[in-house]
């Protein structure tokens, strides 16, 4: 392997401001990879070699643009590319080329990024999986929806990727392939261009290597200047550790591996207290479900009303009755998603972060099924920032993450607190 | 005229029911109101008279479909159709097909709708007008943004069409062009398929000429079983009469109209009282405008950075600068809608409904200028749902609307208000 390709996005793109490395350069350590794993790893749904090295040049002749110049990053499959076909996962968007890119993609290109090319998602972002394998064990999911973007960064083929998350399509597939994550605050990153799933849940999320490189490709589109990250002591941290209702589905070595964080960071000086979801939680689950199947199989009609047989059969048993609940049970799902907001906003004066599971464990054996969200849908439906920290190992030697919740809009902060975080239970 | 394409959709709908009428014959009225007046009311972007007249008899052939069996119905150019050219107002989209129809197109088709045309649109649903004039006089402005499916309703062109609204464009130009319409409250129809300007406040309405016709349309869109209109006394409602911070916007006659309606419904037994909007409503505007700024140019950073030469003088001014407020200042603003939004519904507990005027006057004169938000700004921003009802003439002997506002999800409900109001104030 081009040692360049392992690089964190930051070093990448200071390396190139310093004119230490090219863009070209990157790219060519990015392809190179990409031919020597893609065969086992399959993360790809459009690669374009030459227009990425094009690029990757303009770019190395021209001034810098912003944040993140030079720097080769990939895009989901579920997020409109002009010049890249855009297939949302579905045979129904085959050859679809859309005329515009998705606003979080013009903007990292306006910001210099080189776009190298389209990752695999499962179809419409949801449960039907695509090709990928895991690159740490290929008899193993890579997780989804996201799935190709985990794992061409989890496999050095690509510096920082774009996924989506609706449920727990960027931290769960993240902590299965090894990668940090970043799921933002709802309404964080733009949704424009992005195929909607369930608008009320969906989120765009990045995928790298650092938590460092997280606040780059954050300013690239936000239109917020890169802030450093300030360093915040673990000493007196206020930390919860949230089981939350489904603590039963991890598995327990996936309890101790959270639990021994909680009692390590305790041991550095950490405040930790537990978090009990209370009040409105306890429907929390039945009622966010109703939200999503609701609005995507609103969201999907074109689809169901035209091209049904080519639908999974998973998303045509979820949509073959519009609609699957009521208007007046989605309202009401809508209306404790709001109560739950609103709780959990008000429990987490109390607390500076949250630690919970990224995932029930390590990636499942098989393709087949992406995996559980149940550790996903806490932050996402509440609309809170979260990230995964690739920090543990589980019984089969895969890559076990840990998650961390912070408070709404303050997404920068949680930066800093999990940068504090990794380094004090790597130690 | 053909007085069929004078019926209202309800009446239209129940006589294609009972075999009186077939989608046909109303389809043709329609096609004939246009060819006469379209030369000067100049409300379509795309016309197809065949396929149109092919879609009625594919419908009159067919089973019931759903509540909008055999209707024709016309859709703003901000939303895809896969069957028709879409161009969201804008040069740089001029020629584009989508691939599929917007969800809300999708699930008026799968209702038994009949799809006339694209009506014209400000350039993306923005300030830059199109080129309808308003059909009471050609001299006068229709309103923006739904330029073409207020003109189109208002002339008995189309029996109902879709438009959107993010700070006044269903309502106002229904107010100019003599039409009743519908701004949903927020997330009621979804926006999938429709070109966003701002996420955040984007909504999806319908102009029709009756207030029975809203719940058919609303049934088609939302999935809910059509509702009949339960009579509401008016005796007793509470009546919560709302001059906004903005009331020296309106003119004398509009401010009279408003406060003459009130008092006509206090003497019909209505308990009508002052609303003063309060707390976070003293920086309402300016906040909610930075919302707006910031996400239009987000939303729309492939065309500023791939075709500003092509965005109008108006977008250019508006977007030179990205970011156009600073991502601090964008989600302040978001807090201080949030905060207008809770404020609101707990003020709403003492009133079933708001009268506010629907614009602050006749439409103007010129065609330059799509008229003044600042009656509309309330209910989107906050999320509420909105009618207005064609109910007064102004000095120049133009429509003049009055609004109604709602509980937020209580569209129903409003609609049922709606109509109680109407009657009483046209007795």
């Amino acid at each position: 392997m081009n040692d360049l390709c392992r690089l964190s996005a930051s070093e990448a793109v200071a390396r190139v401001a310093k004119g230490e490395v090219t863009s070209e350069e990157l790219t060519r350590a990015c392809l190179e990879r990409i031919e020597e794993r893609e065969p086992e790893v399959d993360a790809w749904m459009h690669l374009d070699p030459d227009y990425s090295l094009a690029q990757a040049r303009e770019r190395d002749r021209a001034p810098g643009r912003g944040p993140v110049h030079g720097l080769p990053f990939a895009v989901k499959d579920i997020m409109d590319t002009a010049d890249m076909p855009t297939g949302y996962g579905s045979p129904i968007w085959e050859g679809f080329r859309p005329r515009a890119d998705a606003a979080c993609v013009a903007l990292t290109r306006a910001a210099g990024g080189v776009l190298l090319g389209k990752t695999v998602t499962t179809e419409f972002a949801s449960r039907h999986p695509g090709k990928t394998r895991n690159p740490h064990d290929p008899t193993h999911t890579p997780g989804g929806s996201s799935s190709g973007s985990a794992a061409a960064v989890g496999d050095f083929m690509a510096f920082m990727a774009f996924g989506t998350q609706t449920l727990g399509s960027v931290i769960r597939p993240a902590s299965f392939c090894g990668c940090v994550a970043y799921k933002p605050s709802y309404g964080e990153i733009s949704n424009e261009g992005v195929k909607e799933n369930t608008g009320s849940f969906d989120t765009v999320g990045l995928f790298g290597r650092a938590v460092e490189d997280l606040p780059l490709f954050r300013a690239a589109v936000t239109g917020e200047p890169v802030r450093p990250l300030s360093p915040v002591s673990v000493k007196g941290l206020r930390v919860g550790l949230c089981r939350t209702p489904l603590w039963d589905k991890a598995l327990d070595y996936t309890k101790a591996l959270v639990e021994g964080a909680a009692a390590d960071l305790s041991r550095a000086g950490a405040a930790v207290s537990e978090l009990d979801l209370g009040g409105p939680f306890a429907e929390f689950e039945p009622m966010g479900r109703r939200v999503s199947d609701y609005e995507i199989s609103r969201a999907l009609t074109w689809e169901r009303t035209h091209h049904f047989e080519l639908l999974s059969e998973f998303q045509q048993g979820k949509m073959k009755d519009w609609p699957v609940v009521s208007y007046e049970e989605y309202r009401e799902g809508e209306r404790v998603m709001a109560a739950c907001r609103a709780w959990l906003d008000e429990a987490l004066k109390d607390f500076d972060v949250l630690l919970t599971p990224s995932a029930t464990g390590e990636a499942p054996v098989g393709l087949d099924n992406t995996g559980d969200t149940a550790f996903n849908i806490l932050a996402t439906w509440t609309h809170l920032p979260c990230v995964t920290l690739p920090l543990f190992t589980g019984p089969s030697g895969l890559p076990v993450g840990l998650q961390l919740v912070g408070h709404r809009c303050r997404d920068h902060r949680l930066f800093e607190i999990g940068r504090s975080v990794l380094t004090a239970l790597s130690i």
